[in-house]
């Protein structure tokens, strides 16, 4: 099952509800674009890729639930949904492509009146979400390759099928590992302040049988000094030109700590999360959430009342503690500068073809 | 107010109750060596130091309650207690170290009473305790002259008052640059598992009023790499011959950022606990803690059931991440092979003299 998938029986979006889990697994349904934004402000889909579809399929609902008669009238209805799904989380690089591309689809001349824009959106949102899982195999495969019999991997945050449409990044990879036989062994971050690792990825290897130590995050730099750990993998909200890497906070030391024990290090990205346009990473703004997030766990207060708290999400890790970068046109090496431009370029000429 | 004192009016010991901070300031009070020994297993009192001074008024209360009508029978009653209090927390290396101290003070044979014993048992139990308090006071200064005005301190786990009879060590710096009126901020690592930054070293800048922001443990390296941390402070369990530091998980990462980064990184080290014997670290037996530590937060679950954890308690840095060892007899520089040498010398002697 997807993460974010359409029921064609029922018409609905169906979206696995992540703030329940690891302790119940529940569907929840939505034939609402409104509810479905509100859902994404909430986090009961989180991982860019999977909002990204998210929001596709919150336009095709949008154009269902449109009364327009003509195509004029369902284009301003679909301005106005674009408009509320935008803002529900509004740093969300993939939500503003995702929706920008629907209206594009919407706006096809030969789309004459609105059920066929209707019967288009559903195609281009199902487009996004069977190319995000495709892209997720190719990568996985790609990266499975840098794994060997035996190994411990060691990851931060969430990066696998409740991330993604389905399948996941860097998690993919180990599904990918274990899926060819290998004997893997997963070292899993917990990943605070959001305990991604925790909660998500420890539930999504358990499904999978495969096994996992969880860790506090304070222990990855023991394990990988005595001699514990083969192969770091991580995911990327944003890659530079240079190969810098902005992802969940916590994975610039992992990387540091990883280098000076030869361990490598990798994050899976998918092409589209390079952008060509940033020279290197300290150009990236790194968010900064809620002090609320690092004073509770679960809700409960963890600090004396009237604490100050400061919580970047995210950190850069500098190209040079990276060994590679995983992506769904292969492993990208150094010098990041040249290839990773061949690689974004091969992928937009291979998509042309699809 | 010290974390561990005898109140003389009703020949009692008392220490204030650290599982309900920062929630609930409470005292608890101890007439019975075997409560004692239960408090330290249940962790009322933490801290090497004030472990130390905890079971040495235990062998104290053990005096008091001894029926025993002559001097070997009373020397029979507190091996028994000793035997008892040393099996509170097997791995602590003050309490036996105390406990120890106590056993030899009695075996005086100028003691001929059991009320002889029970007066010097006392004595020895108060000075154990003045003797940490004067102790942290020099380490402190010294280590104050580190910090310049405007620092932001990186601070790891708890090192305050908590930790020792009163004042602290690696935090003891931090209360003795803000009495010499440095402006200072102090970022809180939560360190986890155990949460020891959240709760402890949040309440005890607070109470003091000394400003600070707590951060999640993934958070250290990101404010490392962009220069918004002056120095790093930790304390130190225990300090090998070539000055490797095994201390609270995590302390290794903070030294490897710190290092790629020019932030300076200063463990804050009693001599009593530099072991000479011990060539390097990797000869630190890790104690691996319950995973529940791991799985839950304050008693809750993080993660699904059935989920298997590594929890090693501490982490071994190397000395070559270390840039000084903050002792009661000064700062050491490497080599510190020799200097510790030196160091652990000269403290033995000062304390003859005193």
């Amino acid at each position: 099952m997807r993460t974010v998938f359409w029921d064609s029986d029922r018409h609905t979006l169906k979206m696995i509800d992540q703030r329940r889990l690891p302790w119940e697994f529940s569907l929840a349904e939505f034939d609402d674009y409104t509810t479905v934004a509100g859902a994404i402000t909430q986090m009961v889909v989180r991982g860019a890729p999977a909002i990204g579809a998210a929001a596709a399929f919150g336009m095709a609902l949008a154009a269902q639930q449109s009364a327009a008669a003509d195509r004029a009238g369902m284009l301003r209805d679909l301005e106005t949904a674009a408009a509320h799904l935008n803002a529900a989380r509004p740093t969300a690089v993939n939500l503003a492509w995702a929706v920008k591309r629907l209206l594009r689809a919407a706006a096809d001349p030969a789309l004459v009146d609105p059920d066929a824009i209707r019967a288009a959106l559903l195609d281009a949102a199902q487009q996004i979400a069977d190319a995000d899982v495709a892209l997720n195999r190719r990568m996985a495969y790609h990266g499975a390759e840098l794994i060997s019999d035996g190994d411990t991997i060691l990851h931060h945050c969430n990066t696998g099928a409740l991330a993604t449409v389905d399948w996941g990044t860097a998690l993919g990879v180990v599904f990918a590992a274990h899926e060819q036989g290998k004997r893997i062994r997963v070292l899993v971050d917990e990943t605070r302040p959001r305990l991604q690792g925790a909660l998500l990825t420890a539930w999504e290897l358990q499904q999978r049988g495969i096994p996992f130590d969880l860790i506090v995050d304070n222990a990855a730099g023991h394990f990988m000094r005595t001699g514990q750990v083969n192969i770091v993998l991580v995911g990327s909200d944003r890659t530079a030109a240079n190969g810098d890497v902005a992802n969940k906070i916590g994975t610039y030391k992992l990387a540091v700590v990883a280098r000076e024990n030869g361990v490598p290090f990798y994050p899976v990205v998918p092409t589209s999360t390079i952008d060509l346009e940033l020279a290197h990473g300290d150009l990236i703004p790194i968010e900064e959430r809620s002090a609320a997030e690092v004073t509770t766990v679960l809700g409960r207060p963890i600090a004396p009342a009237g604490s100050s708290a400061r919580n970047p999400a995210f950190d850069v890790t500098p190209h040079r503690y990276v060994t590679g970068i995983v992506t769904e046109v292969g492993v990208i090496y150094p010098p990041f500068i040249r290839h990773l431009r061949a690689a974004v370029e091969r992928a937009e000429r291979e998509a042309h073809h699809d």
